[in-house]
């Protein structure tokens, strides 16, 4: 696998300083350090492009070994035309490849990936590697969910003999809900009832990680070394290993630490019902305490990365598995990790990753090799920070120019990453046009 | 399977007439006799819930046993939020079901179900059931485009002993290009390029119907008892017919019958290049000639249904599917049906179905059982004609309204088909309610 993200970021501080609101609400408050962004250089399409091209080159990966390429994303600047379509410009003459846009909120890339996995092992696989790329720009209009945009994409070779397979075994909930959608469709920013989303994300994950441990046969988070959520903001994160811990005490008591059974008392599920507790400030307050240590141990080496870059939306779930490899390095073979992935609407699904060894000796996919490909602290810092300034007025630009046509971008070429693909130019055909940035 | 298509139909005979235009132009020209349309009653999400709640009744099926639902469409109202997540709702309640949307102009009904029946043999299966839901609202803006647009959906159930297996050998051909394109994102309407559209389909019906051969090891479209294609006019599918001949023959000529080499001789490959022949004339009309009688054996028996209801996009080829039951019932079982998928953008895939009998006595899912519950002859008498005005005066109506909120549907309940989902109100916040009409 591999991550990109933007070359500009701004830090959640000077957020709050430039927003004159206590200092501490960005930071603490949401749990965020820094935000990635990208001005009018960048589209969901470039952002794609740049991650499968350094993935490719990365791993020595020819065109023609891809059998499938799929993309999950919301952020949509057409209809119809699948981000796909433009990805295949750098596969060479190789055309013989399935897949298109899977699409639902955040969930989209895990329906990808999903996909993928099943496709290698259906009648049809052909032998060759599935490509699935996943990525959004999360912006939101001027107020308090601003500061929990992002920008991200992740590029991810499946095949078999996999250092990170995903299980069989997985569980899914999903149910007809209006938390967070896109119905403005010129607009790039969603409708949103952020009380709403949280209680719908706590509530599939209750189903789906109860459910899971019941497929595997396991009865409480104890059977995973590390625990991956999908992170719109890092404290909803932790409030969900709480939540974990919660389900767990609500199962059985007797599963659960003393300490843990002691703090959680008054949250008897005989004494509160588990589906009113979404917004139990009580118990929030308890949670916290009773799973810092959780949090620390098994969701914190996953986390560090969503927190430099904000919410990437279809690529979040596998910018913490990026994360984790890079905290983890080769120590992450013979370790387990539960994943929980949310989409709004709503659909969730978790599995778990065992990762180990490849099989074949000499291979280039080793949990080691991919952490050095990955290379997240050096290129996190040739990142280059912007002021608030800087990024209201990028974020002005894209609202006022994101859909024109033609278009050509204003932003000079050193706000794009080295190595990156951007936008030349869009004509009045809405035709664009795309190249990549020398390193 | 089941099909949808809406209450009212315009004559395309009607519209010669009333846009002015010499008689035969939309009826031969295009190949097309009926074109669906929907008012403000309808839109995406209802014409799903139709197809998928009509399905569960038909065959008796209960929402727990289905594990897996999946859509293909292009009418996106929503940018973040699934159609899938709307038709949770007739899932009671069963929330453990995998799947969202796929995406790629018309491929995106074939993607959801090559997933499906990937996932069905994949280890994650769990025994149940998945459902492919595929279908759009086909719309074009005042002009020549506007008698290709169309309505219907399909709901297809995907499991083992189906009747209806999909070949694990298939071919597909993707590509990067503007032919059909929804970058105005607040508008129904495509942007479209209808030559190069035209040329794409042909090209990679080409590069997809010889792939299919070759990995079959088959030699011509003799190995095959029907023809299915995507159908966005009939004309266009009898042309694809020609090429499929066209393709054997530069193949190999003996693999065509004397008269077909006789005819297609001025177009041997080594005096034209088969990649300069798309809009050649000369050799559209040998061709048309010649495919006249595998036209009407092969291809007119899964093509009368898309000639009474227009292009459905993501559900035409499966609408031909439908027809050929139709036409074909307990007869299609032994018999094998070529299928190319094309969705502009580009993305095609060719795979084959090979009808059967169910193994398991007694089952539900015969041919002759699904013909049955298609009722296509009853159900297509019971449409309601329209006048081109009352389509002209509909077709506004969407134009203007499509997108509004809040929004109360102004047409009355009796042009939606009984049985039918219909919007009740969309409300200041976007959000869409539904109700079904009685029967």
């Amino acid at each position: 696998m591999d991550v990109y993200f933007p070359h500009r970021y701004v830090a959640q501080a000077d957020l709050e300083e430039a927003d004159g609101i206590p200092k501490g609400k960005y930071e603490i408050g949401l749990g965020q350090e820094r935000m990635s962004f990208v001005g009018d250089r960048e589209d969901v399409n470039s952002i794609m492009m740049t991650a499968v091209s350094s993935l490719l080159t990365k791993f020595g990966i020819a065109p023609e070994q891809i059998g499938r390429l799929e993309v999950g994303t919301e952020t949509l600047i057409d209809k119809s035309k699948s981000a796909k379509t433009h990805l295949m410009d750098l596969l060479g003459g190789n055309t013989n490849v399935e897949g298109c846009t899977s699409l639902n909120a955040c969930y989209g890339g895990t329906a990808a990936l999903l996909n993928s996995v099943a496709w290698v092992e259906s009648s049809a696989w052909d032998g060759r590697y599935a490509l699935v790329v996943c990525g959004d720009i999360a912006v939101y209009e001027k107020g308090p969910a601003r500061p929990t945009g992002g920008c991200g994409a992740v590029a991810m070779l499946i095949g078999p003999d996999s250092p990170l397979p995903i299980s069989a075994k997985r569980y899914t909930h999903a149910e007809h809900a209006y938390d967070f959608y896109k119905p403005n469709l010129e607009s790039e920013y969603a409708m949103v009832d952020g009380h709403l989303s949280n209680m719908i994300y706590l509530r599939s994950l209750d189903v789906t990680y109860n459910g899971l441990l019941e497929v595997m046969g396991e009865r409480s988070s104890a059977c995973f070394d590390f625990l991956l959520f999908h992170s719109p903001y890092n404290k909803l994160v932790s409030k969900a290993v709480g939540r974990c811990l919660y389900n767990d005490f609500v199962r059985s008591e007797d599963e659960v630490d003393k300490d843990l059974a002691e703090a959680l008392a008054p949250w008897k599920p005989d004494l509160v019902p588990p589906s009113s507790t979404y917004a139990d400030r009580g118990l929030d307050k308890a949670l916290k305490q009773a799973s810092a240590a959780s949090y620390k141990e098994k969701c914190a080496p996953g986390a560090y990365l969503s927190k430099q870059i904000g919410n990437s939306y279809t690529g979040a779930l596998y910018v913490n598995l990026a994360a984790l490899l890079h905290t983890q390095r080769g120590g992450l073979e013979g370790k387990s990790a539960f994943c929980f992935s949310y989409g709004s609407g709503a659909v969730a699904t978790t599995f778990s990753i065992a990762a180990r060894a490849p099989t074949a000796s000499g291979s280039a996919f080793t949990c080691e090799a991919i952490a050095d490909a990955l290379d997240l602290n050096a290129r996190l810092s040739q990142r280059q920070a912007a002021t608030p300034e800087e990024f209201a007025t990028a974020l002005t630009l894209r609202e006022t120019t994101h859909s024109l046509a033609p278009y050509t971008p204003s932003d000079p070429l050193e706000l794009v990453s080295p190595g990156a693909y951007y936008i030349e130019g869009i004509d009045e055909r809405h035709h664009r046009t795309y190249r990549q940035r020398p390193h």
